[in-house]
């Protein structure tokens, strides 16, 4: 910390918020914007939703007692003021680098991390349990669940409101509504807020009216027999007239979310009432500087930017994501049944262009998986050809949608599937690694893993028109490894160098960039080892399997967890086939994976060149000589 | 068909429902009653649900043109008089039955089944994305989605409301309001419907209020001041008084559901709208036969009954859901900090008399899976201990949650997976035969697979105090097999019948009653086959492993997935140990598993104790001697 920070410089612990005046604090709020954009331009993160908060967060601390009373963030990423407030000032700026503090809530990281949130719309149902629990142990103390409206697109969210007014426990539900998830909001519940928060009279009417009506006892005639014998009736049609009314909770909003004062007078309004409130704060994502207020999905997870131009220096390079974008524009500018589905994910998934220009065929369903899948499935039971595009991890919101909805029927869906494999700075809640084992267990699905770009739209082209059923298509966050001239020749089966060894090294993907590290280092220490990569992963080719038979040893490497994966699959086909040589499979042991760069995580993981080489001479201690 | 059914002999296609009167739809409403109820109390069924649907089904089909219209049924077990009308009447007895019509809609089956229907909440989603599909091709048809009241407890149903006003397609939502899921519905929309369905008034006021805005130009001072100032935002208040507006979609109702001529005329009406329209009808569930009225949930999903006294034959026997009930009752007495979470299966997974004995302790939270997890997984971080009791198809969709809020975290909850493996008639919607591999493949996960009914509560103790991070107990439909007295010591790792031959039949839970005829069918035979019995089924523990390393030939045979299953991963840690033999292994192969008794769908799969005989002696045609 230094000089530019006086206030901030004095906050060791949410204690210490507590001491500061409303001046002081508005003041600590500038001070926690300013070191943040300082550090995230150094370090990349999550920007815009964080500055969006700054005042939210300072007015919980103000008025609850952490960790006694508990905080939910939901979507986690707007986590940062509350890192900064609660002892991990110092760590910031070690945030989603190696061994440093997460951009995520991290219970393992901190007491005051009451529970986990990479993934959206959880925060009301955690709330609940975590409250659920304090009260029948006799603690009275609060459970805040801070929840976007973005993440108020999600299902689960409104599972955990239909649950919370029977919860009668010490339960606050803050909607920071800032009219985005990471792109613009959609659907109708965002239509919904926007009515209620452009009429500040809408809310406060409620209360004028039902005044009036008790202490009106003449009014006109007319009046008369349109109201008042209704009396009762309309008091009704007025006090559930918020949707979170109608479940059963109390609303009370909208207030700035930017005024800590105001903030904090709601908030401890809210810890008097007998029952759940949700509290409508509005905020502005970006709040504090220019070029994210601008820009907010721009500066939603960013690289490192220049915080006086506002430049990031997010290179325009190929990725897979861009490459998906424009295959799948090719595609659809030869077929108007082509339709793109995303779970608002626009940007992430590549389809910008495609957005602008089928509009009326990229449907973006809010952050909402299940019904995506569903959508899509029935799309093509009446004849469309629709892609979900959506990250591996949040796929898993999905997976019962997949085998119900579509694989059941054989309903023929593209699912493309970005950030397969490792992540990197997101971490545990983030990293694309299941995927290979939760869809290879399901009927009528198939997989390809491309890992060339010109493979991407090869596979997609495949999927579309010559596959049946579902048909993912799985890449990961980035680009394509670099390989020798000789090894870029794109298919969709697989590819093979052909046998001169008695060594075999098997991978897809990405990782086949490693493989190929690997063949070299052993073949630099007289160790020949072929390679074999596969692009269509499931259901696994015969051809891939007889290539297999014919070595002594194989070393099956993948970026997917290691139980019920490809390689997994792979020994049971070799073994039945009759194949007992060595085999050694290299892939995500049974842990979870934490943030990192993808070179250090594949080390970590045993998963770089030089493990599968070890792997290979079944020596872990095996290192290229000279 | 017989003389007792005049009017639906004459229904061949719901073209000819078009053709009667409203007198003879009502009086085809009881043929279908009476026919349904005769039928059902021979088969076994769901009764309750589809007798509260006859008049809504009939109207539907007279109101429009199957199959250019579609409906699209949740859950889809109320579909039985829209079977009988569609040209299904006399495959009826058939329903559920080996090699018959399904339970459930099923394209396959019928060009007037739009689509799947086996788990809940998805029907707003699959309208849409049928709707939008014909929008894109110029059809102009509708699409209906019938919703259950229960199944708007799940989330995705919200997702797709949040998508339906902009979908802007030839959208109808029937929300078949009959306060039951199951069992009694729960929650706060369930509350917020019992208020707009109490007040007739409520609805027709708000037309009434604007009218006497409108056509009131001078009232009361006090009046004027309270409310014609704020006209427009009192309009707002009044118009977008019900959730389901909120959401945007145009509300209609409540209508009674078994009045045909009402609903066709709300039809009529919903067919002229220009946006999604929900019409919201009250229904009785058992509607017409008194027995089910009374107890609809009794009457829910039913074997065989007596129809005039409603006794159903459904025995006091033993199951493992019973002995469920009772472990954790037992468990509970001693520890108030264990809690049961249920969506919306309190009896269908034994917790009646937890219920009871413990309310405060039961959360019923609705058709929620996903909230359940992750209330269950916060439950948990804040020192409670919770069992989530849920049948192994509807865990599916918690999938993520038990990554993400349950895993990662290690958080300590127990899943008591009940109908885990084959289910008999429900057929391929509600197979519970993935749980197997998409559990084993997250990380602090451990699985326990009862054989014995003693193996529950000892399992469900292990569970509770030993182990940490999520930990299942799987158990199937039903009860335990016989088996020999030798063979029935309980334990919570495995039973292992000592080595006297070179075959091993290796399984777990129910399935070990065929793995022992197996072994005496082989034994009869002159082959000696010895048995190795799991309960602790993940991680796999390593004795096991080492006493299979002692076989020449092994068979392991499952109830669950092939890929990515236990027999998969104990083939890997055998490879890995060194075991060159044979082997065999006997699970669900990569199809669906249509419905039929547990024996003929062992039979089907290859997984009775001649073909697991078969698979020891590596020839598929052999068989027992004499």
């Amino acid at each position: 910390m230094n000089q530019n920070y006086p206030l901030l410089n004095t906050i060791t612990s949410p204690r210490d918020v507590k001491k500061l005046s409303f001046e002081d604090l508005d003041r600590l709020a500038q001070e926690i914007r300013q070191f943040m954009i300082q550090t995230i331009s150094q370090t990349g993160g999550h920007l815009a939703s964080n500055l969006g908060v700054v005042e939210l967060t300072i007015a919980l601390h103000r008025v609850f007692d952490l960790p006694q009373d508990q905080i939910v963030w939901d979507v986690g990423h707007q986590c940062y003021t509350h890192k900064i407030l609660t002892g991990r000032k110092n760590q910031f700026t070690t945030i989603r680098q190696e061994g440093g503090i997460s951009g995520f809530p991290r219970p393992q990281e901190s007491v005051y991390d009451a529970f986990i949130g990479g993934h959206s719309s959880i925060s009301i149902s955690a709330a609940e349990g975590l409250a659920q629990a304090k009260k029948m142990q006799g603690d009275d103390h609060f459970v805040i669940a801070v929840i976007g409206d973005g993440a108020l697109t999600g299902g689960e969210a409104y599972e955990a409101l239909n649950n919370a007014a029977r919860a009668n426990a010490k339960l606050i539900v803050i909607l920071n509504d800032n009219r985005m998830s990471i792109s613009k909001n959609v659907g109708g519940v965002s239509k919904y807020l926007t009515l209620i928060r452009s009429r500040p009279g809408y809310l406060k009417l409620k209360h004028g009216v039902e005044i009036t009506l008790d202490h009106t006892p003449l009014v006109g005639a007319k009046i008369k027999k349109g109201l008042i014998q209704s009396k009762s009736a309309l008091k009704q049609v007025i006090y559930h007239s918020t949707l979170f009314e109608d479940f059963g909770l109390v609303y009370t909003g909208p207030v700035d979310g930017h005024n800590i004062k105001a903030l904090c007078t709601m908030l401890e309004r809210a810890k008097h009432m007998d029952s759940p409130v949700l509290i409508h704060a509005e905020t502005v994502k970006g709040k504090g500087y220019l070029f994210a207020e601008e820009a907010p999905t721009q500066f939603h997870g960013i690289a490192q930017f220049d915080v006086d131009t506002g430049s990031t220096s997010k290179g325009t390079n190929h990725n897979f994501s861009s490459e998906f974008g424009q295959a799948i524009v090719q595609m659809a500018q030869k077929d108007k049944k082509i339709c793109a589905v995303t779970a608002a994910m626009t940007e992430g998934c590549g389809l910008t262009q495609f957005a602008s220009t089928f509009p009326k065929r990229l449907f973006d369903v809010g952050i909402a998986e299940q019904h995506a899948l569903t959508f899509s499935a029935a799309m093509a039971a009446n004849g469309m050809r629709p892609v979900f595009a959506v990250y591996s991890t949040f796929l898993q919101r999905a997976y019962d949608q997949i085998i119900h909805d579509a694989a059941i029927d054989n309903r023929h869906i593209v699912l493309a599937i970005d950030r397969a494999g490792i992540v990197g700075d997101d971490g545990e809640t983030h990293q694309g690694v299941f995927d290979t084992a939760f869809l290879s267990a399901i009927p009528n699905t198939k997989m390809y893993s491309p890992c060339l770009f010109d493979e991407l739209p090869m596979a997609l082209n495949k999927a579309m028109y010559t596959d049946t059923g579902v048909v993912a298509v799985r890449y990961p966050r980035g680009g394509q490894p670099n390989l020798p001239q000789k090894l870029q020749t794109a298919t969709t089966s697989y590819a093979y160098t052909g046998k001169t060894g008695k060594i075999l090294l098997i991978t897809y993907g990405r990782l086949f960039g490693e493989a190929v590290k690997a063949s070299t280092l052993l073949g630099e220490n007289g160790l020949q080892a072929d390679l074999l990569r596969l692009v269509q992963i499931h259901p696994l080719l015969d051809d891939c399997v007889n290539i297999a038979l014919q070595y002594d040893t194989i070393v099956f490497a993948e970026e997917g967890v290691a139980r019920g994966g490809i390689g997994e699959h792979f020994l049971y086909e070799l073994y039945s086939k009759g194949f007992r040589g060595q085999f050694a499979l290299r892939a995500i042991p049974d842990a979870f994976v934490a943030q990192g760069t993808y070179k250090n995580v594949l080390k970590r993981l045993g998963l770089d060149a030089l493990s599968i080489a070890q792997a290979a001479t079944g020596d872990a201690t095996w290192k290229k000589l000279d």
